[in-house]
């Protein structure tokens, strides 16, 4: 976690056109498990198989596509407060908020802001745990490496969201100084190396935790990855979505940035999900790794060494 | 092998643009070994570490990029004069000759003659063994698995070619009549079934050994096959062929025809080249998989389900 | 196949101590499917989910574990015939006998006979086709490269036996100069290199379809082994056996012979049971790989370089 | 990075018989790169491949094999000085000592302790940045997702130690409650659940970067273990070790204990060493996974479902 006690990307909330359609996709392609309901905002909670809280996906009925916030696990009350009140301080962030506990279910109170590419961000500290159902002889006791009854192509975690918008320089500040996340990766303009255009940033040992790209659009939303154990998966997944004829975006290949093994997929409603494997473990203190803007292609698509046309005009 | 004695494809001959940067694609990047080279007419000649015979791939400096002709070894010289008559009597081949033995080194005499869409095959009983440096002690005795010093892709095999051409139907006569292949896949069109436009042909447990796509030309190469033993290392030549920036096509990906885990690129004369693993153990009592043409997408390329751009225009 | 004929093992009759749990074992753990029950002789009939033919493994209560016999398809019951009366003619089998058509469930007639080593072995010609569940309109039309709902370990192929006898000489001419295989392996005694203690046998491009071992008994049984499609697939078996107490021989490892990633394991009666993948493609120009007694330790078990206790002691 | 600011096992300094077949084995089979020689003191320091710092493993010669202290890399000298002073105030650690900058090459000052297990700790700050060779257009700009020239095993990173000792509960308490590690797993007696005799300690969000076992000694060591990207690199260094006829003590097999996929073999000194792949990530607020003594099997081996003789009875 990182320094300040920010321990992992805990929830995303996606918007989508139809709940029914949805739901098939992301309980029997994407496999994750349906763990609440709530029938009068047209929400449903979800959770992938080794996650231990109660939920890390929210879909919710609405007319457009995209992200409505994303929510980070912290490790204490006292660290939420602390964080909520250094938010506060910093003066950076916009439509700060206590969300009451119980509102998601299982989960204590969230407080809630906009990050300057105007996303809206929350941290909590409490979560219902739920387990894993890999204990044998009573929850996390003798456990299997792998429940019994996985459903499609069934992701390991909820592991991070790439997000589209403009001031990313502002956005990169909330996270570096007040959140304490480290940038393990940056895109810069060669021919103006003071310019970020993208961002990598860990609050963990992961290679990422949140990305962003510069656009020039507020709170916009690439896609939401889930995590896979091997390449062999991603082999797999792919095969999973083209037997649901689930529309493909680009993969399997590999990310230069992170060296994530991916493939990228849309869910009925238009937004992007990841399912990826690998990448290196990432310690704060190693400089960042800088890619520029001519080297943008393998940066992004390894193998193709171009990105492919959806990759920057297509977003929720 | 075939009831008639077709063994494998044991080489193909592919023209190059210019002789050094080809060596140093096949022998850097792909991994292949030289084991001869014939200065007089621009030749060298090479083969995979898998391979015992002398030699499997033969490049030739040319002023246009494309296959000369395919080499398939069969068990015995009386195979090679057996089969020799049979082709000519079946009256559907041109240009029937007997190269003599020692055009190419270490071979023996090597019956070609043209099949009806254009394209030169060979048949040989005989060819210098070389071994695959496993044996530790003595070639053949007590043999590593693998051996050390493999460079780039390191495939194991040739093992394949896809060709273009307009006589689907005499070629395929040729090969399953004649030579005694068997068909393991066909894609056919829906509004006229009895219209063939591709077709997988096998001489052994392999999914296919050569194949064809019916187009309105003559004599056209899509791509020499290799065969590697993992989808990881389909990922591994990925990396490798980013880190060259060698020319990708497409891939890694799945073929639905074949079940192949595959990548597409690039020699620097533009001939195609693929390296894949998997597939399925082929028996010739198997009645062929039918794909219509409403479904190559999937059937060329499972995991998009649709042809790229260059798969039917880009050929040598 | 071989220039004979003959085209691969069909089918192993395993005898087990109790129908119930073999059964459970054969279909949960490692994932065949029952096809037909026998309730008179206590038999049922399995396949494989790729496996297109009516039948793979027959269990049968008896009261003695072991292999009853093995039987091969043969390409054409012209072929059967010849071959019948090829073994017939060569005086080196006993207990020569035809099976009438439909003792096995949509089987034709089998020729038996009892091989130097003492196990007896089948040609037969025909065998229902019910295949592989993979085509998505129609048997055989537009396929996916695997079924949904594979059960348990789910190999997808019955490949080959490894079976103990003393007469290997004589059981290795049957195999080699009647029925048309290829010795691809061997293991000879270093002090008396004219003795052979294994013999590894093809009548196909795989590495083995059946091997022998010499020890002083008659037809007895090492292991029936089935086909997985990676190295990936031999750990996830490894995990399957675990959460249900299979007991595991050894792996997962490599055999240094065949090189095949596997491990083996027993299924309630004993018998000993593989799941293997990888492996080379073998042809049948290629001399035999030697390997001597003193390299047996690697010969078997590539890692660990010694074979485990119960290697030469336990059998069936 | 645990809340108190260890990143991670930054260097375990290793007792060899002799240097030379030990370089031998740390650079040629495991693939380590030497970085620095001390010959006053008889000792070589190496790093392995995406290790940015100066080394991670330190090889001195001496009489008796062994582990002589690990190292932790803090994330900074006030980090260093605060955890020293916690370790100082604590009263459960011995021999304290400050070791100068400089007596292991390109590292600043450390802090030394034993834990009441019988191990050498050390704390320390600074250590120079070697890079990993990744970096195409400078070091850290434009990376290789890996470096050409990789030799043997070349695993990614030196990951953890497990050692065994007798007082279990009070080195845990020095991780634990002075310097901020979490219980990720931990093994109790069944008959006794106060009794604890193992436990599994992180540091980050990896299932652990320090182990310990219950054993009535003092110091001693288990093996150090070394980061692989996947279960195939697993059985390729089996394949390697094989080659080099390095001993190998069990494996590749998966640990239940931390679902890690692994090899365990020896040094030439009898130094276990341990390469694997996967795992889980650990976030802090997961009570520990419990395994009991009855259980021990699967925990340590999950597939054998028994510890093999060597585990308990075989460390330096």
């Amino acid at each position: 976690m990182s320094l300040t006690g920010v321990l992992r990307p805990g929830h995303v909330a996606i918007r989508v056109l139809e709940l029914e359609p949805a739901l098939k996709h992301y309980t029997e392609v994407l496999g994750l498990t349906e763990t609440a309901r709530d029938q009068k905002n047209k929400r449903v909670f979800l959770k992938a198989w080794d996650e231990h809280d109660h939920h890390s996906v929210v879909l919710r009925e609405a007319d457009e596509a995209g992200m409505d916030y994303m929510g980070w696990k912290v490790d204490s009350p006292a660290t939420l407060k602390k964080l909520a009140a250094d938010v506060e301080k910093s003066k950076l962030c916009q439509d700060l908020a206590w969300i009451p506990a119980g509102e998601h279910p299982g989960t204590g109170e969230r407080f809630r802001f906009t990050v300057p590419t105007g996303h809206a961000m929350e941290l909590y500290a409490e979560k219902d745990r739920l387990g894993n159902n890999c204990g044998t002889d009573g929850p996390d006791i003798n456990p299997l490496p792998w429940p019994d009854n996985l459903k499609g192509i069934a992701p390991s975690r909820f592991d991070h969201c790439l997000l589209y918008g403009d001031d990313l320089d502002g956005t990169c500040k909330v996270f570096r100084d007040v959140l304490g996340f480290g940038l393990s990766e940056q895109v810069l303009l060669k021919a103006d190396p003071g310019t970020m255009i993208g961002a990598f940033l860990s609050c963990s040992n992961k290679a990422h935790d949140i990305a962003f790209i510069r656009q020039p659009v507020k709170g916009k939303f690439h896609h939401a990855s889930f995590e896979l154990g091997s390449w062999e998966k991603v082999l797999r997944a792919g095969d999973i979505l083209s037997r649901h004829q689930t529309s493909i975006d680009i993969g399997p290949t590999r990310h230069g940035i992170t060296r994530g093994e991916t493939i990228y997929f849309f869910d009925p409603s238009g937004n992007r999900n990841e399912v990826f494997s690998g990448g290196y473990i990432y310690y704060p203190d190693k400089p960042p790794l800088t890619w520029y803007d001519d080297s943008l292609g393998p940066a992004i698509f390894y193998h193709d060494r171009k990105i492919n046309e959806s990759f920057l005009s297509v977003f929720t």
